[in-house]
């Protein structure tokens, strides 16, 4: 199976770059302030993307790559949170249709943040979601774009890694962790052959929350493990109940150091310490990787650690409660 | 009296780019999604710098600027907010003694962050804080920063205004509202001398507390104009609480097009707004332009609009009722 490669990257950002303002926010990187440990910590924020999450990159690239009489037959999503929005969002820039297909169980405010970008919502079982957005691409020649489980989308999230490279190597680090949220492995994928060109020494960590660590267990165990959708979805961290396909786990096999683990407890506190100390709203799947900076002993020692904020998308009610904590 | 000028801003990023990491971020340009009105805005998140706040660009441009003597003998400030924590931020940046000299009414929080950085806290009455100041750095020949008033700050903060021009001609707007809040006028002041680069037609507008709106008023009578502290104090944007000096003043009549005021309820939406739909934390004083372009019609009709904003240091409780709303 060939992997994405820093040359991908590269082809990505440049396809990225010609949309202009239309494209992806190139996001810096945030010393965090008041940072527990030793380690310096700074913050990758792809919460303040436009669609408030990583996703719109590949998004963008996937469509952007399609040659036009594809495109102009529209983009289908199948997903319940940033990457239908992400997807929607392609479909308003490129000014083509773009249908996302949710479970009657997605909740309300993602939904309504797609088709406010004027996405066609068209609401399934949950059983159904693949199988339907797979029909309706089928049947209108469109494009389906996976949520992670693609090449194009995977190259495209692999800019976030050409930023963190770029920005480690002008501070003139030479030695850096770097924390990636793992759910179906996309974004970790991506970053993986973005550091590829760093000249610093990099060790790339994926972090899950406890209750849906299967990444975890299938890292160790050399193959790919399944866990029950009941199982994975108890977490509070709504973005990280995905499991890595063959593809993307090709590449974690292959590229990533570690993958730890953190509490929901954590979570929650980390979601606080962002908005409070770093000024920064990110949503509980977001906040994994600045949660394992605070709350777990890494080898590293004092290594600088980059974490990558993946999204910002929580509701008022839910950061209130983190707030409140 | 010769005001600050693109040349002295250009200098002055040439200084704070020396310092690399140690120095201010660069903060991008953010489409802010959901905008109400038709015309796009574009969030200038000065919010994510390390100490939460603009501040430090001018803390630090002032602190860099001094001969190596001087500059050992020490840096010292009055301010309660976060012009005292730049100047905290500035001495451990250049691991030199930093004073603030702080009323008895300081925040605890604000007055906590300084103390945190290792900045020596004297306490004193509201009306000695000036005065106070100007005796320790008389007695230890050390440099007195004021928060505004001072050349070298001004050209500090005058790079957030070359950013925004470099950002504006990079996305190829042609024409473009800029909003900036206005307390002491040394920020705004600075915005003036950077933008005076821009290849885009720019509007400069000052946004004020109707509470505290005394540039808007002296802007109108073309002299400054004076309003009791009782009077200026009484909004929740606490850190718009300052008057122009003679100096910011003379920019202020020479190079801003219109100062506007928005309401008290009008800042607390837009700390909701760009907490909910920006993922950005920002405290009232640095909402104060989000909230112009939202509940007041501009002239500019569909112009793109830049709204600065110049904080985020909120404590947990404010930002608490401001969501809850």
């Amino acid at each position: 199976m060939s992997l994405v490669t820093n040359e991908d990257a590269r082809a990505a950002r440049e396809i990225l770059g010609q949309l202009g303002p239309r494209g992806p926010v190139r996001t810096p990187l945030l010393p965090a302030p008041d940072a527990d440990r030793n380690a310096p910590l700074l913050l990758k924020p792809e919460s303040l993307q436009p669609t408030g999450a990583f996703k719109i990159r590949g998004a963008l690239h996937a469509t952007a790559v399609l040659d036009e009489r594809t495109r102009a037959r529209g983009i289908v999503a199948y997903s319940s949170g940033n990457h239908a929005r992400a997807v929607a969002h392609a479909g308003k820039v490129f000014g083509i249709p773009a249908t996302v297909v949710v479970p009657h169980t997605a909740p309300a405010a993602k939904v309504a943040a797609a088709r406010a970008l004027g996405a066609e919502i068209v609401p399934v079982e949950v059983s159904e979601r693949e199988s339907r957005a797979g029909e309706i691409a089928e049947r209108r020649g469109a494009r389906l774009i996976p949520p992670f489980d693609d090449a194009t989308v995977v190259a495209g999230q692999a800019t976030v890694g050409l930023e963190i490279a770029e920005d480690i190597d002008a501070l003139g680090l030479s030695e850096v962790t770097v924390l990636v949220p793992v759910s179906g492995g996309g974004l970790i994928s991506g970053v993986a052959a973005g550091l590829a060109g760093c000249r610093a020494r990099v060790r790339l960590v994926g972090v899950e929350p406890e209750l849906a660590a299967d990444t975890r267990e299938s890292f160790y165990a050399g193959e790919r493990r399944h866990w029950s959708v009941a199982a994975r979805t108890s977490t509070r961290a709504d973005g990280l109940t995905a499991q890595p396909s063959e593809f993307t786990f090709a590449h974690i096999r292959e590229l990533v150091d570690d993958i730890r683990t953190v509490s929901e407890d954590e979570i929650g506190e980390a979601v606080g310490f962002l908005a409070e100390s770093c000024r920064l709203v990110a949503e509980p799947s977001g906040a994994v990787t600045t949660a394992a900076h605070r709350h777990r002993t890494w080898e590293s020692g004092t290594t600088p650690t980059v974490a990558v904020v993946s999204g910002g998308n929580i509701d008022r009610a839910a950061l209130l409660s983190s707030l409140a904590d």
